[in-house]
């Protein structure tokens, strides 16, 4: 049985950089050939940074993306790497559209090219409107080793390239894939790709991109999967990591070009012979799989540090008010740039207690932010004086002066501002628009209020157990929460128990159940018809808020979507 | 040959409203009925409204569609139009997922459903996400006439529904519609029509929607053709209409159910009794077509009155800077809702010159709008005093503190905001993000400057032929164009010529040109890098822009959206 050594490069490229993405696929092939590898497999769309969106329909980009591809392929050859075997991900166009591609590179030239069968068109997807989808499935020989290529959604739905390349005959199939993370989702997929390499009757090597791109993060957890279902070796998640893999396989000497399951089959030979035999290495140890809040507090880590920095910021500023929603904005932000990066602003009015002072000041003394008081009473008066204003006017000036400020203290020092916010109060509308939800990014956009307090007691505690100082003081956890906007006010007053929002909002905006499910489930006919207006009414406040990373299926964004008009009315649509 | 009194309701339904969208099919029945029409057709989705967006996923909403369906045919056979048959779009689901679909409905049931087949997937249309397509062809014979049905996109792609009645054999085809405007699209879409009544082999009766909804317009002109490519009828732009035509149709007798380009053919008889003949009414005279400019106010005008009432407002207060943008957002505003509900407020700065102030005042005596002024010189002061603003940051700080002042008065009064600027400020980011894109609404946003000023002369110019007095000061049109944040400050400052972005944005935007092709259509290349930078690099201000009304294909919004990360950066991705 012929070996192998296969170097699965999880990376971070950017979106629209061809030229730092290029060097970035240089320098992890590098090491790949450094390590022996013969087979090197970098991500979909490696070359372009993905999801492109709209410069996909960009014909002067796909163009440049396939002149990358080419210039890419004779540097790989210049700097020692022209030997082995590079898969990688690129936009293509040909006279039917844009594609979702796959080249392989060997000796300066590409000498295969697959493009995406199965475009996925659901919650963050809109890949029906960027590629054409391809139906050719381009096989190659490699040191006797039939080589199959596929990307991502390929695997996510049944028939297909997979059950072609099975019918065809393939002995390793290579999926370069851009798959987001989303929580409890890592499970399903290495059963996937077991369920997928039995089919292809071969192994699967799983590579995936890792980072934040906007308001995505892919987590990595790239793995290679035998068609009995054993995983042979995984990446971490949420790092840069060089999976490397002594394989030995059969060599099925498959030689069918009928086409199968509407695909073209075409087989190219680049090299009939063996790897001489080799001592193989063992293989890497799996990695522990992270806890929920770990792997949440990491995707979040990961997503505002790679906004600020592909984004050309080194720093950010944020209001910390003591309570619990900019205090674990505040520690994810000091976790992902350093505490010498983050700017925290206290800005009291008439009605901010001590303790939100006293809160905020303890933040910045646990973790070392650079921390300034900002009272915004003078604006605020200013504005309720001249103007008249009371009530909901009034308390909305105030979350807008501080709004003003942070972005005035943003335009003059270049700090990215993150808005505070997190998705119940998203949900729901409980949110000032041009107040607090003024901002570059925002962290908790998309973790609901129960798992803000959930992370805040993890982080601390993780603290606690390596023996540093806790980022967030007890008091902000344990206090029950207000928006300070008039005299003895607290979120209670405005809106159900968290816990019970919570789940009611899970239900309807996870779980997509209607007004008469949510009773069958047992909430009482009051509280959803509240819930379910509030939700469908903050629509618009939805649509100006901030990016933010996404957590979960349905993460408000592109993929949930209600119409604005229908929902500011309250019309019969949220109650059926 | 059958006689048959065809009626097309051209109506305005609002997305989500189902009580109310049923009350409006069962108005504008009653009126085809006391008319005499044998056949009455409503739009695409009227009973839902359209597009429904997200609304299409759950199921919950999909039920109430189908129960609203069924009540409403009862309702119509109560009120005397069980003798009809009337076809109407909403929203179906089945077990393969949520449909475009339309139903007929005789005596108060429902006799076939049809679901679109064709479902677009680009621009403004994302229906690959919402629906599942439909390959069923129901054909009704309906006093003789064989009647097929389509819905919208089934007339937009070659080959599909209309190519399999016509091998099937129809006599009469109703299309049913919700196609938006857009900017010189009105011929296109009756040449279309035109063709595909010809490989119908039948006259199509085309039916749209009219009204704005969110950020589309649709302008109605719905029109009968006859496959001879004769134009039998046509209703006006912009405002609800019902057309009622006498038609002398072939009866083919026409019977087979053979399956034609994928689709079953199903043939019902509801009756194969010719109507009695009677003397027909002489068909009603076409409309003259609108000039570029009358459409386009039109389609601005429609697009605002039908946000601001269908999302709940009466008025709505917008600031008056003396400068052309407000000006004809004014006049927009007026001309959508009267005088009487539009509030103009002038927010001189330190540096606004006189005119600024007396342009406004001007353009309030003209059209009677009421007036205020609300001097920003404190609130400015406040926060540049306080946290040491220069430069950048304290022109902004002065735009912010218009965008407080009118969300102030919006909050306290009930009034929705208008953001007055335009699609080029917005291509290239020339705004500050929450203070002068401050708003619920952005009437101009996809209105390029030179356009701009194109209307308000053209606004004045109708003025002056109706005797009435021009709106838009005069001043307000010929100065040069200025933000007045500090002093002296012109737009060529920052910008090219108007006239020359306007032309670079055009190339750049809507035809999709790249860097070398801008080169080769002879623009300097300075200016091409220069405007290229700005474009992709406002991609996160426009995300936070208000929505406005759309009127041509790329109006920024979802069907135009660049990642965010690549266009902050000057990436390569600008400049290829």
């Amino acid at each position: 049985m012929p070996q192998l050594r296969i170097a699965l490069a999880q990376v971070n490229p950017c979106v629209g950089d061809l030229t730092g993405n290029a060097d970035v696929v240089v320098e992890w092939t590098r090491k790949a050939v450094q390590a022996g590898a013969h087979v090197v497999a970098l991500p979909e769309m490696v070359l372009t940074g993905y999801p492109v969106e709209d410069l996909s329909l960009r014909e002067s980009f796909a163009k440049a993306s396939r002149a990358a591809l080419d210039e890419l392929a004779e540097r790989l050859a210049d700097v020692g790497c022209g030997d082995a075997l590079v898969a990688l991900g690129y936009l293509d166009r040909d006279e039917a559209g844009p594609r979702n591609a796959a080249a392989l590179i060997h000796k300066g030239q590409v000498v295969a090219r697959y493009a995406k069968h199965h475009l996925p068109n659901y919650g963050v997807f809109d890949e029906f409107r960027y590629f054409v989808p391809g139906d050719k499935l381009p096989i190659v020989r490699w040191h006797g080793v039939d080589l199959g290529l596929v990307i991502c959604e390929d695997i996510w739905q049944d028939g297909g390239p997979i059950a072609g390349l099975g019918q065809a005959g393939v002995d390793l199939v290579l999926c370069l894939n851009g798959s987001p993370y989303e929580r409890n989702k890592d499970d399903t997929r290495a059963q996937l790709v077991a369920r997928r390499a039995a089919e292809a009757g071969a192994p699967i090597a799983y590579v995936n991109l890792v980072g934040g791109q906007d308001e995505l993060v892919f987590d990595g957890d790239s793995l290679v999967m035998n068609p009995d279902g054993t995983l042979l070796a995984r990446a971490p998640q949420f790092v840069e990591h060089l999976l490397v893999l002594d394989l030995d396989l059969n060599a099925g000497g498959h030689t069918s070009v009928e086409p199968v399951e509407g695909f073209e089959v075409t087989r190219t030979v680049i090299s009939a012979e063996p790897v001489p035999a080799y001592e193989p290495q063992p293989a890497p140890e799996a990695p522990d799989a992270l806890s929920d809040c770990a792997e949440v507090w990491s995707a979040l880590v990961t997503g505002l540090r790679d906004y600020v920095h592909k984004n050309g910021f080194r720093s950010v500023v944020l209001g910390l008010s003591g309570g619990i929603d900019s205090a674990v904005v505040a520690a994810l932000a000091v976790d992902a740039l350093g505490a010498d990066a983050v700017y925290g602003v206290s800005m009291p009015s008439s009605y901010s207690s001590d303790h939100s002072r006293s809160d905020a000041a303890g933040m910045a003394e646990r973790t070392g932010l650079h921390f300034q008081t900002q009272p915004i009473a003078a604006m605020v008066e200013a504005f309720v004086g001249q103007l008249g204003l009371t009530g909901l006017a009034e308390e909305n000036v105030q979350a807008r002066c501080r709004g003003v400020t942070l972005m005035g203290l943003s335009n003059q020092h270049g700090h990215l501002v993150l808005a505070t916010g997190n998705k119940t109060e998203l949900a729901v509308g409980y949110s000032t628009i041009y107040g607090d939800a003024v901002g570059g990014f925002a962290p908790i956009k998309d973790v609901p209020k129960t798992l803000v307090w959930e992370l805040a007691r993890w982080r601390n505690d993780q603290a606690e157990l390596n023996g540093e100082v806790p980022p967030i003081p007890e008091n902000s956890i344990t206090k029950p929460p207000s928006a300070e906007l008039r005299p003895g006010q607290l979120d209670t007053d405005s809106l159900p128990d968290y816990e019970l929002l919570d789940k009611v909002l899970d239900q309807y905006v996870e779980g997509d159940l209607g007004y008469t499910a949510l009773l069958a489930a047992g909430f009482a006919p009051e509280l959803v018809e509240r819930v379910l207006v509030m939700v469908d009414r903050a629509e618009y406040k939805r649509r100006q808020y901030p990016p933010g990373t996404k957590i979960t299926l349905k993460a408000f964004g592109r993929d949930r979507r209600l119409p604005i008009t229908s929902s500011w009315r309250e019309q019969s649509a949220a109650l059926v």
